[in-house]
């Protein structure tokens, strides 16, 4: 097996971790807080979650810490524990060193725990296929990104049998507890498992760690999800890159399409990170019910004011849930899901891609006629071919970054004939996400991961279940993070799902009131005009502490740290 | 302006020099090697360059050397000097750092020295459009990428009013020397102006310095060029990333493209590099006159390999050059552009692809047009639109990628029904170029091109026109790397360019005898079946020298250092 030399450097490098988790397990306790509720919806889910609805928050302190207003649980007494994992969902940089942490944990609590990994993700725990973590394993995945180690899936455990394939493997297996490592579904899917087992009279419990680069899985005391840091710096990379290429070049309009699912997080983190010319924000498109032609205006108007000024070049991040968020849009997919799962078979029988469009035209309302057929061909027959399994346009893979520029092209030959623009529009399309999701987790995500980790052991050592594993106060020095658990149930509502409501961890989109947004909706105009691009280079894991261990500026602004720090990622000169 | 904390811990690195070049330049003296040649039609290269042909090789070495075989002369007395510099074709990393040498060595030479900036790359030559370049401004672009200091351009200097006007600009300008920072074109230029200069009893002398990513200009003098270090390093953390990604999901395929136009240096170091299933090697499919559908059945019989032992991923690297080196589709482009060339009325007229298409279809021979309708839909569209001003089809503006992604998806279908193939084919295709143009340089390339700074500065003390700034030893420490001038000339052979011979430097392509590709094709079949990738992550300036310093594997492999080092970026374990 061939190696690289950063790999060799990264097995070696010792994650930061906070002062309460590096002395002796037995004197953490837990102290609980305030019972919760939920996001929204608190009957429904007291009534679905009977067992573990309203659990208390849980932070660890030192025993030392005891003081008669709070009282606090000391450690049960050490013994061997037997503790599996799964990783579960799309990849994010650190899932190797939540393992590392929960690994470590689980043998500085007793030499002889356990750690077992669930293969392929959630597949895994139905079937019961797994390794046993060993040091040696570990060890070779220390500080790397991926998550071959034990793989992962999409498989959600919701149905009953699943629950009850699920219930027999753990049983089988005595299994002290069940560590999932996921995003919204796969930690809502752990709620669900974390009840069925109180449910079921089974001692394993369930924790869940946040983890989505996609930064949508936070609120009060989840501060963010693993993966987002290393993720947004790379694409920062990347993005700072081509911006240079642009300002040296000077000829090239790219429009760079951002991975994040649903959310703006990483465009709007991109963004802060490097001052693009323009970066759409889905959260803002739909607060504003803006329609596609009015986004592509105002693209057009940036592009002409910069024309004016000799800059036939520029920045556009486009995250890549945009098009669900603009009205006319997200109508139109909707009603062609519904055509196409209702009428699925009249559509597959018509054997051309022209048969097929003439078919979805007659069968779509006017409105949603008139909105298909002013998009370019290309990505109308898009949304014709790209369906997933139920029938669903699939989002995700429409070029979004290609509509765009197709649309603003046209709308600027126009505006040329108008004469309100005089510009030469040249244009590259980009889409950066497989290029993150696996990278070397930053230090910031390799300590996060690992102290998340050792969370999940103590949660497991402490007997908690249905909890989240958090650590907090992530923008003060790793010595002074706080570490504890929060109840699954507390991240959740219902919503609609496949025609029934059902329970859910609700995503957290970009906060439109939030800090984050608001530093960069008051920068953005001087941005648009005035070429201010800053190039964050590549993920540093050496050298000065500036460089390789801050935060994402989203947290920062999001939650400041008590020493003032607002340079977020560079300094004004 | 903001600064990222990278690019401030940046400017303050100080790169490594030689040896020689550490002390005084009035130590340093130029020996004169053996006359020189060029690499074809030796006698057309002498009647064109009749005052610069077969000039010596140049070694600057210390004073001290003297010894009564090797005369050498010192450097004659310090004045202030006039230098410019221009910046020609596409972007490197490193440019600024040739710029930062040039501007410390004059400086050094004599404080009175000036160092000039043509603005907007040759064009600024013509035009006169410059400034001075003074330390503030270069101290703010010390070991930064891109270009945006002064700028860059494509115009060429080649007629004969051009050279007319670069006279009249660094006449006027009373410049000692003008400094050439580009590829094979604009050293061709620059080796032409040299040659009118003296021609035309012009005291400026003319310089190039070698910058061009794609790594297709070298010789046994000039060891590389620069920007491949960098731009090489930053693909293959996004390949290494995505491979990463590849084997935790274990359900795409994913298509890489590489910039590096005609040759393939660039995919293969990033397969030295990252060890994927398959690098195709564009000089290798012309040898061997492999067609496109020979491709394609490899391409397939590896992913039915693979699929057979469960693994439905994969990593194929595919150089931006290859479709040219397909014969049978360099012979369709050749047709398509002497069609269009010469009925180029006749084409314009139509108006609509479909009777683009029916008309081109009648006017290609019977070969050409069977290789045309076997291309799919979207590809054979892409060759009708996509043309440059010339009407040239513009081959990097093909999606290789997708036609391959097309061609394989289809022929494993046909596998299926035969029974050869039983997997599920899932792919996803990427490009990367613009990403690693203007990326930060790697120590190395900092190093590098600082040292071509100092060299270029010492040409031009030293009085030299028509040189290429030399490093040799690359892979030696900093300290041993030596330094001198190549006759551009004797990179030269004559070539036909739009209907006419003309001299050029000719391109190096991938050498099928050379280390690089043997060892490559020694380990690829292993690579093809058995995952072993290799994940280099993001370059790193800060750490450990082997991490941080270590040049790239094709020069390690062409240019063993004298203490072995096998190790190629990544070590056997």
């Amino acid at each position: 097996m061939s190696i690289s030399l950063l790999q060799q450097e990264r097995h070696r490098y010792l994650p930061k971790v906070p002062d309460l988790l590096r002395g002796d397990f037995r004197r953490v306790c837990a102290r609980r807080g305030l019972s919760t509720t939920a996001v929204a919806d608190y009957d429904a889910l007291r009534s679905l979650f009977a067992r573990t609805y309203g659990q208390p928050l849980v932070n660890f302190v030192n025993a030392s810490e005891k003081n008669e207003d709070s009282p606090m649980e000391t450690a049960p007494e050490p013994r061997g524990l037997r503790v599996a994992i799964v990783l579960s969902g799309g990849q994010a940089p650190g899932g190797h060193n939540v393992i590392a942490g929960l690994f470590d944990g689980l043998k500085r609590w007793h030499a002889d725990s356990v750690l077992i990994g669930f293969l392929g993700g959630p597949a895994g725990v139905l079937s019961g296929d797994h390794i046993e973590i060993c040091a040696d394993r570990v060890d070779a995945y220390r500080n790397t990104g991926g998550f071959d180690l034990i793989g992962s899936g999409r498989t959600k455990i919701e149905s009953e049998s699943q629950f009850a394939a699920a219930a027999q493997t753990v049983t089988r297996m005595a299994l002290d507890a069940l560590v999932v490592v996921g995003g919204d579904d796969s930690n809502t899917n752990a709620a669900l498992l974390a009840e069925h087992f109180v449910n079921s009279g089974i001692s394993t419990k369930v924790i869940g760690v946040p983890k989505t680069i996609d930064g949508d899985l936070k609120n009060e005391a989840i501060e963010t999800s693993f993966g987002f840091d290393t993720a947004t710096k790379t694409y920062s990379e990347l993005i700072g890159n081509i911006a240079r290429d642009a300002c040296s070049a000077r000829k090239y309009w790219h429009f760079i399409k951002l991975m994040g699912r649903s959310a703006s997080h990483i465009a709007l983190e991109c963004a802060l990170k490097t001052q693009p010319n323009v970066c759409l924000i889905s959260e803002e498109v739909a607060a504003q019910s803006l329609t596609l032609a009015q986004i592509v205006q105002s693209l057009c108007d940036t592009i002409a004011t910069r024309a004016q000024h000799g800059e036939h070049f520029g920045i556009v991040l486009v995250p890549e849930g945009l098009i669900e968020f603009i009205p006319e849009m997200k109508a139109l997919i909707t009603e062609l899901n519904e055509v196409m799962a209702r009428r699925a078979q009249e559509f597959e029988a018509l054997d051309t891609p022209d048969a097929q469009r003439v078919w979805i035209e007659q069968a779509l309302s006017a409105s949603a006629r008139a909105v298909f057929n002013a998009l370019p061909a290309e990505i109308s027959t898009q949304l014709l071919a790209d369906r997933d399994p139920h029938g669903n346009v699939q989002v995700s893979r429409i070029d979004t970054e290609r509509l765009l520029i197709l649309q603003v092209t046209e709308r600027l030959a126009q505006m040329k004939q108008e004469g309100t623009y005089t510009g030469v529009f040249s244009s590259i399309a980009h889409f950066f996400g497989y290029e993150g999701r696996c990278a070397f987790p930053s230090n910031f995500d390799a300590d996060y991961c690992y102290t998340l980790g050792l969370t999940a052991c103590l949660l497991a050592v402490h007997r908690f279940t249905g909890y989240v594993a958090s650590v907090r106060n992530l923008t003060s020095s790793v010595a002074e993070w706080a570490v504890g658990g929060v109840p699954l149930t507390m991240l959740m509502n219902m919503e609609r799902r496949h025609g029934s409501q059902k329970p859910v961890i609700k995503k957290a989109l970009v906060d439109l009131e939030g800090m984050p947004f608001r530093v960069f909706s008051r920068r953005r105009a001087s941005w648009a005009l005035k070429t201010s691009y800053v190039y964050p280079g590549a993920v540093q894991y050496y050298g000065p502490p500036a460089v390789c261990d801050e935060p994402s500026v989203t947290i920062r602004l999001e939650r400041p740290a008590p020493a003032a720090n607002s340079s977020f990622g560079h300094r004004s000169s």
